[in-house]
C-alpha cells in the first residue's frame, strides 16, 4: 500500500557520479511493502557541498553516498558514526532535523556476511580504495587478525595493511582459505573478463568472496561456484547495506521477506 | 502509466513555510496520465539560499514558490521572466541545467481567466499583497484601464494603485461591476466567516473573482452564486497556474480532460 507522494512524504536519496538504480528500487519498493510515507530518488552533481546544503535545507532524511564523494562529504558533516569514523569513509548520512552524521553501512553489511566464518582463516584481500578500506576494517574488528592486503598501489596498499597488522603484497601469489575482491576486476566494464584471482587460488580456497555488484556473477564467483566453493557476493553486500540504511532512516527492520522481494525486483529492474 | 523512479527520473518541487498538497496532487496525476519520468515533492525551508542552492546542485527541473518566499528569491536567481518581473514577485523557478529564472505564473492564470470579460468595466481589487501585485499587473496588462485597489495598509495598497494609475481606498465602498478578493477573508482559518465585500457590492456586480483557494466556495463566492452573479474561482486560478507550471517544466501541454481530472484528483485528496 503505498501513500500518495504529499506534505509528509520524506525524501531519501542518492549522491554519486553515476548513480545506478539498485538503492532507488530497494528501498521505493521497501516503502511500499512497509506502508511508509517516504521516497527515494538518486542524484548526481558537481557542486556537493551546495548539494548537501540542500539536504539540511529541504530536510531530506537520509543520503546515501557513492564514488567519489565517501571521503570529501566528511568535512561536511556534523559527526560520524563509528562505523564511518574507523575508515573516514561515508556511504551514508542520516539527517536528524539538521545534524548530518555519516555512517559506512558496506562496513555493517561485511561484518554480518563474515559473522559466522572461521576468524582464524587467513585471508587474502585485494584492492585498496574506499570500499577495500571499509572490507579490510570489518575483517579486522570481526577477528581475522591473519590477511594479505594485495594491491598494485604500494603506498595505499602498505598504509592499508599496516593499519591492521596484516601484509602487503603487489600480486597476487600465496593462497589462503578466505579469497575477497575489492577491486573492479570482473565487473561490467573494461574489466568485466578479469578473473580477480589467479585459478589455482580460488582451487585452493574455502570462501570466495567479491564485492562487485554488477554482474552478480562475476568470473572469479562463477569459477568459486564451478569448483564448489562457499561464496559471498556483492548482491548479498549491496541488499545488505542497503537494509541497514532503510533500518537508519525509517527505524523500521523490514521482514526478511520483504528485504528478499525488494532485492530481487531491484535486481530485475536495473 | 506510470514510470517506477529512477536514475532518469527528473524532480519537481514546490517552497513555502507551510506546503499544500493540491500542486503535489496535481503534477504527480499529470505526471502519471501524460506517462512523464517526473516526480513531485513538497518542501518547507527556513534557509532558503541553501535550499535554491541544492535546486542547482541536484539539477531540480521546478519549483514552485509560495509564501513567504516569493520576493526574497529572486536574488538567488539568474534571470526573470517578463511575468515575475512587472511585479517582483516569482511563484515558479525553471531550472536549465544550473541557469535559474523566476516566473510568475498567477499573473499568466489570471490573464487567461479574464481574457473574456469585458474591459471597461470599472473594478474593485481588494488586496495589497504579493499575489494582489499579480493579479493588478495581470488586470493593468489585460487593458483593465479603470480600478480601485482597496487596502487597510495605506503605503502598500497607495503604491499598488499608483503603479497602475488606479485610485485607493482603505475600505471597499463604491461598487463596481468586477470585484476581485486577494485578501485572506474567507478563506479556511481565523478568516473563513468573513465576507470580503459588503452584500451591496455583491448584489451590484457583474462578475465575482475570489483568489482564495481553501475553502474552494467562500462565503463571498456562496454569496455572488446565490444572487446569480458570474463567478471566477481561487480553484481555477489554481489550477490553471500550476499548469502553466506544469508546461514550462516539462514542455509538454496536457489535454483539457486530463486537466480537469488532475484538479479534480487533487480537490478531492487534500
Amino acid at each position: 500500500m503505498k501513500p500518495l507522494i504529499g506534505r509528509e512524504t520524506r525524501l531519501c536519496m542518492s549522491l554519486s557520479a553515476r548513480p545506478g538504480n539498485f538503492g532507488t528500487r530497494f528501498h521505493n519498493r521497501l516503502y511500499e511493502a512497509t506502508g511508509l510515507d517516504f521516497v527515494y530518488k538518486s542524484f548526481s552533481t558537481t557542486d556537493l557541498p551546495a548539494a548537501i546544503g540542500g539536504i539540511r535545507a529541504l530536510n531530506v532524511r537520509g543520503c546515501a553516498i557513492s564514488m567519489p564523494f565517501k571521503e570529501a562529504v566528511i568535512a561536511l558533516l556534523d559527526g560520524l558514526a563509528p562505523s564511518a569514523a574507523a575508515i573516514d569513509s561515508v556511504n551514508t548520512i542520516v539527517n536528524d532535523d539538521g545534524v548530518l552524521t555519516g555512517h559506512n553501512t558496506d562496513y555493517g553489511a561485511v561484518v554480518d556476511l563474515v559473522a559466522d566464518l572461521d576468524r582464524t582463516m587467513p585471508f587474502v584481500l585485494r584492492g585498496s580504495g574506499g570500499m577495500a578500506r571499509a572490507v579490510a576494517a570489518a575483517l579486522h574488528d570481526s577477528g581475522f587478525a591473519n590477511g594479505t592486503i594485495v594491491a598494485r598501489n604500494e603506498e595505499a596498499g602498505r598504509a592499508l595493511a599496516d593499519l591492521y597488522g596484516y601484509r602487503w603484497s603487489a600480486e597476487p601469489g600465496e593462497a589462503a582459505p578466505l579469497l575477497v575482491n575489492v577491486t573492479p576486476l570482473g565487473m561490467t566494464g573494461a574489466d568485466e573478463a578479469a578473473l580477480a584471482f589467479p585459478g589455482e587460488m580460488i582451487a585452493r580456497c574455502e570462501v570466495a568472496f567479491d564485492v562487485v555488484q554488477y554482474p552478480p556473477e562475476t568470473p572469479f564467483l562463477r569459477a568459486a561456484a564451478e569448483a564448489g566453493k562457499r561464496r559471498i557476493t556483492g548482491t548479498e553486500v549491496a541488499t545488505l547495506q542497503a537494509l541497514q540504511q532503510f533500518v537508519l532512516y525509517t527505524g523500521v527492520t523490514p521482514s526478511a521477506a520483504q528485504v528478499e522481494e525488494a532485492a530481487a525486483f531491484a535486481r530485475a529492474n536495473p
